[in-house]
């Protein structure tokens, strides 16, 4: 029998952060067809609130530190503000949206991620997801929207990458579903010419994977984002999109599709 | 056929601020037997967060105003952080436990009050609960916690006391199962003397509660608690109990029950 298709959609901070930009996402997600899943990250407001509150961000060598203080508010500002205010955004838009973090339903199991170096603080690394729990939750029409926490099964709640969160959900659903995961990001997808918006690389498999990687055209950020896409992909993971907000449209065609 | 029984059981704030008293409930509250709800209140952790942000708390006539600002910071404690606490705290106590605003599935249908002599701001009256989704939820084994915000439909979060959404959540789920509601709260009953903590009147039903107005054993604090008890009563809510976190304990026996 055909696996029915699923569709999991990640947006990052730059949509989060702007109110025009956000309401035409969700707008346009509500019209996918189909079973789907959001994923949404953090965007500046945890970083401003703990500003405001006067709790300064702790960074060693460059990478950001969750401390006690900090897991409460990034709990409040991802779970709380921004979740329930997408999840009541959706149902405006006729979507029936359930809000999740890694602890509801036990949805997404971490532990705190070893130290070695460097101590992160409460950040969890992903043991696994519960797919039975997001089943039943879209055999129910419902669509999970996730933010990016974890918890660990004995009461913490734990920070994780919205980009692992997506990419582990639709590693996870794979087993069972026909599973697209959208990146949508600040550009329109790989770039050929970074000045040029519109050199749009259409489709990438693994050997133009490894051309573009030879020619340097996959580079920096781009790097870990992509290799991120091949875990997916050789974890089951149909196909991977990257693009912004309008990749979702059912005719949008500027945007760079990945396949092993 | 018998309906199944059902325990729906609200916390409020006392317990919420003191964590030895909230793990000794959760610890509790995890071992009831059977489906069960939770809804809590907010305490006075968003207020106090308010106050550090500079926001000042608005009252008009002595009443709360949920402005802008205040509804932002109810959603962000009440849905984020008190909610997935308790929610990680439950599931390290193997109750498999998912938090949900009123938006979350679209779970409480509520409007803005509407302005009469105050404009309480963004405060929602509840115009139906999705006893639909709770009963899928319920029956995929997993725990609702609600938190005290409802949903207007239009994307707009409407701040509820927790109170009474317990009780319209007792009241809807009474259809199809034998609902007992619970609420907790800083005495261990209803007292025939105030000043006699031990005094607690073990079952007031309809008469009992006519004399005791009579006498105005029942008064100030203790009026509107009891109305909505039998409020729910009258929407057919098998028993309603007041009494202290122990009160859930399956051998608790100092505590008030209350049916019709």
């Amino acid at each position: 029998m055909d696996k029915k298709k699923l569709s999991v959609v990640k947006i990052g901070g730059n949509v989060i952060e702007n109110t025009t930009e956000l309401d035409k996402f969700l707008t346009l997600f509500s019209k996918i067809e189909g079973p789907k899943i959001l994923v949404h990250g953090g965007g500046k407001l945890a970083t401003q609130l703990a500003s405001k509150l006067g709790i300064a961000s702790k960074l060693v060598n460059g990478r950001r530190i969750t401390d006690a203080d900090s897991i409460d508010i990034i709990t409040m500002v991802y779970g709380g503000l921004t979740n329930k205010k997408i999840v009541g955004k959706l149902q405006a838009n006729n979507c029936n949206a359930i809000g999740l973090s890694g602890a509801d339903g036990d949805a997404i199991q971490a532990h705190k991620r070893p130290v070695k170096n460097i101590d992160y603080g409460f950040v969890g690394d992903i043991d696994g997801v519960n797919t039975n729990l997001i089943t039943t939750l879209l055999n129910a029409d419902l669509t999970p929207v996730f933010c990016a926490l974890s918890h660990d099964g004995n009461g913490q709640i734990l920070n994780t990458n919205a980009d692992t969160i997506a990419s582990e959900i639709a590693i996870g659903m794979s087993k069972n579903f026909d599973t697209t995961l959208y990146y949508c990001f600040e550009k329109k997808g790989v770039l050929l010419d970074i000045k040029n918006e519109e050199s749009v690389v259409k489709h990438i498999n693994s050997n133009k994977y490894q051309e573009l990687l030879d020619q340097k055209i996959i580079a920096d950020g781009m790097l870990p984002k992509l290799e991120n896409c091949y875990h997916a992909l050789h974890h089951k993971v149909t196909k991977v999109c990257l693009g912004d907000i309008e990749m979702i449209k059912t005719d949008a065609t500027l945007f760079t599709t990945i396949t092993i």
